[in-house]
């Protein structure tokens, strides 16, 4: 099924290795008529691009993004949307080690178990610069919510162990401290956390969390494609993250039915649930409430910390990373984890309106 | 897309309805040759099948497979595979209170704000019957992966908050207790606990764990249809499913580079990982450990005890949920989580097939 | 792919052999809201259930549908609906010769090629029979394409040589003859032409033709998935056809632009075009014109004539097959054509809701 | 379902107009290790390319192609391909009359009624420069078919009612004259007869032929995605295809079983037809005969000669198409067709490496 495409009716296909000429993506199935601009790409990809703070890699790219198709005097026209950005920083330079070692928590040996060869520069594939293409589509995708009344915010809970709680959330913090937290406080004690890394020659986890206002109740399919499912899998298969939870997740395995499940009542006409342990999500439909989604990522794996490993003959080696990588990779993965789930969202409800006749019938049936 | 047919090259579609006349599976792609029969299937859902315990549903039903096609003299033919059960205990009732008003925890709600109508006979479509079909079709893929020298182990890991440590993990306990789970003490305490949970009136949560030895490694796409990504899917989109994790899943989020990741060696030519937090995927694909995979049930939202709700004319109501309800999902769900990573295992090992050029060669160049 | 499953939104997955113990079909993304009963279905079987007349096999079959799932109390709710059909007449017999033997023009060579197995009872799943499944999933197309409008005439334009010109359609014909013609001298003439190939051991070949009147213009997708590639697809994979035509087809390669181009006017505020060569698509979307679609069949492989052919063995042989074949495919293969021709339109009808943003605006953002 | 990516394994997605910056495709799944440069690529682009001959358009378009992403070191490592095409021949000019104007013969108006917006410079995506994607993905196709034994032979057979009797087809001679087809002499008076249309204001349709050398038995799936079903929408998915055949096509709708059916035999130990009215294909998948596909082109629908036709505002004008037009498409679309069914075929390849049991356990099970 080849891999980089997802989506069914709004559909998209990435490409590009980190060191190749360029990185993109194709948009398939953008409703036509949505005013588009590369501006509108360009904000997104700003928010996971390298050398913003003392915490994100000096890759000194500009990550400009050039809309190649698609759009017609500033509108989508309903065909797809290639968008393109030119990589930069390829200087040329000796990948001695990474060609011919298998990097601890890499998957340099999985692509070559798979493939039996690996574009071994920067990673190739498997690096971050693959997320180029998801922000640019999400950014599409999310502005197309924000005008259907859907708003999404993603920020950084923890790293390391240092967790927000969710009584102490304050979003306008989040555009205040480099690592998008929702809490300058626990942000500066997550900043001096990753100095302490840094000058370990190591690395740190942490979680983001998204949250997502405005949903109309009943999307999502019943079975297979439920939206919770498939949030977990647009989540997952961003690289670094072993973890998903809907609402509150692995705790409600500890709970108890009658304080796990939600209530409903009714507010000025609407229904709604005096708690919210499910996330906004129930047999897999949105059920209304707020949307909540956590990913867990691990720890940056390239560190300059010396590591054992092999070779491409299987040897024994040791290895220490050099170059530019950040201690932690959460807070340039918040705005990709916000696109998966843009993306994925407005994909179900694209698919959720031919849902009942009545709906076929006022589409097709007009006057 | 529908949503009740999942996989690409081995593909299941799942149909019916709790109260409805049958329930069944179609799996299409199964490759030919295989020696199959309805004792296959049956012997895996007797694992999910009510009434084998104390916390079971004592529903009277045989849940007898019956394969209607792609079978011929005992083997497969490449053609699909259609299995029913008929739902035998069907008796006629009162389904008053659960027609009317939208069960906490429940999809009714979400079912209508969906499609406007639902089938509110025993939950219907959202019923843990439709794993029917999953479980009929993961006996299959099952049966496969063995031929392939890949087993899956699953069991549950927790209850409540009694959660079996890695290090007690005794395997041939699990048969002997009726929670499936690896440590008979563990399970004792288990079982204390939910007795608790029943005179309470109450419910609880859990985690199943599923793991597979022998796995290739290089299985899994390398973008979006990731190996764990497409795990996540499958296993949340199993009813009552609030969070996923690979490996060490979201306590890798608080964990060092230099610890989290796993050293490469070589053992008798192979390569190895000398420990495996990674749970066996790495970059989407599987690296040749064991495969490590946890899903977080919520607890059983069907409880005795009175809660509040509303009625489907949006006015308050109370509700309390009488008859036959296990306290806990999990140990029936064992086979589900296990039916679901089998189906996706072997759909991506089938994609996985034409991966290298060498391949198409040896496949298509006999001489 | 697998290969048994059809469609995007609507999505139909078939099963089951021509003499296995039954046949059927599971509809998913069926809108909810319809009002369904197996009546609905059973009209539709009945235009291609054998035994109506001489020209068709005499094997005894009532061919009935039960609904399985997805309709309660007489509406669909949106979930999978099952439908079955028990298969009756399948009497023990010696099936020696078949079992052993590649008959010419079937796919017994071919299933054997594939699978290295093959289910030679009555043509196993290559059998006429595996378009029951169609049948019944096309006539809940049908249906809500009526609902939508939209209506679908099918008919055999032509057996053997004998095909009738467009200038003397009569529609009412169709019902009064038992080849499904639009012309009753016609059929009077092919009914005496199917007599001849009868007496000579032999079969026919013809043209089913099939015309849409109410069709919205622009639906159907712009590169790949226009909607006459769909519809090509949908009827080439009937079998037994071995081409197909939009609107003028073979014939528009002889013509010249300036006559094939269909004059665009206006009527009553509606854009229609003074001819219709097109066939009613332009650039793979409807363009609101009539549409037109031919399919043609080849002989009835089953003939009672000596046909030199191989056995499994790959040695010399003969083969005269007797027993109950048509002398042409093609009258009960005219609904055939109508139910895939009826799914492929209504699930890009279906796709097609969320091609604008107003759409998704007018449905999303009621205030 | 979008609509611009096509097949399951082997994936291609499409993007771009014809007067956009650029044109492109992107290959998913094509299989590592494969030797490939640009120069692959060009040579099938050069054979659709514009300004060749006389019969071709003057657009001075070099249509270079240049790889993005997936090569390394000249060999295919599994990823995308991205292949991108600028188009250089974007003088700005006066669109006024298609701008405001539906064609006859099309897609203005279509692309109105679905989208409500249309590129109209130079037919946006509608236009034949849309094939420069599929070339560049067929190029690849069918640079591995022929690694695996697999040779296409594509050519005009007719121009007008000039066709080629497939007893005068001399392959040697289609790279000898302008219009690629089999025979010198033919192709003299299809030129002459271009000649004519030219004067004439007018233009011609024709029929693209293209044959399939070395194809294995099996290969195509057993209902819905027949490997005939599938080159059918692979071939009438090209714009101004009106028809499509396979083997003896509509031809055979006139004959009888006795006739049509081709008599097996057995030769130097492989199974071999007598005849090859099928056209290489039985039940949907191969038989080992060449495989045989032919496609109907409609006439080029711009003409200099005036036409009558509406404005967007739906008043009645006329028009006349002023420009470089080729008086036939077929020429051009020889080397599309090609694409598209070395696409069609390579992918049911892939597909059908997982048929059967022993071909998992050959692959998997090496011990």
């Amino acid at each position: 099924m080849a891999g980089s495409t997802y989506g069914t009716l709004f559909r998209i296909t990435t490409w590009g290795e980190s060191h190749g000429p360029a990185i993109g993506v194709v948009i398939d199935g953008c409703p036509s008529g949505l005013s588009l601009n590369e501006e509108d790409i360009q904000k997104q990809l700003d928010r996971r691009k390298p050398g913003q703070s003392k915490f994100t890699t000096k890759r000194n790219e500009s990550d400009t993004a050039q809309i190649l198709s698609g759009v017609f005097e500033g509108k989508t026209t309903g065909t797809p949307i290639s968008v393109i950005v030119y990589n930069q920083d390829q200087r040329s330079r000796d990948y001695g080690k990474i060609k011919d070692c298998y990097r601890p928590g890499h998957a340099d040996y999985t692509f070559d178990a798979k493939y039996g060869i690996r574009d071994y520069r920067g990673g190739g594939r498997s690096s971050a610069r693959e997320t180029i293409g998801r922000v640019a589509a999400g950014a599409i995708a999310k502005k197309i919510l924000e005008q259907l009344g859907i708003d999404l915010i993603t920020f950084t809970r923890s790293i390391g162990d240092i967790c927000i709680p969710e009584t102490e959330y304050h979003y306008e913090d989040i555009a205040e401290n480099i690592l998008y937290m929702p809490n300058n406080d626990y942000a500066k004690k997550a900043s001096d956390y990753l100095e302490s890394c840094m000058k370990n020659q190591d690395s740190s986890g942490g979680i983001v969390e998204c949250r997502v206002k405005g949903m109309p109740a009943g999307i999502g399919e019943t079975v297979f494609d439920k939206l919770d499912a498939s949030l977990a899998k647009a989540v997952v298969s961003i690289g670094a993250v072993k973890g998903v939870e809907i609402g509150d997740g692995f705790e409600a395995s500890k709970n108890h039915g009658s304080n796990n499940n939600d209530a409903f009542t009714c507010q000025n006409g609407s229904v709604i649930k005096k708690t919210n342990h499910a996330g906004g999500i129930l047999g897999g439909m949105s059920d209304g409430s707020e949307l909540i989604l956590r990913a867990a990522f691990k720890p940056t794996p390239s560190i300059s910390k010396e590591q054992q490993t092999i070779n491409t003959a299987f040897e024994e080696t040791t290895i220490a990373i050099t170059g530019r990588h950040d201690p932690v990779v959460v807070p340039r993965a918040v705005v990709v984890v916000e696109s998966m789930a843009a993306i994925t969202i407005l994909d179900q409800m694209m698919i959720n309106m031919s849902a009942k006749m009545d709906a076929l019938e006022a589409f097709y049936c007009k006057e």
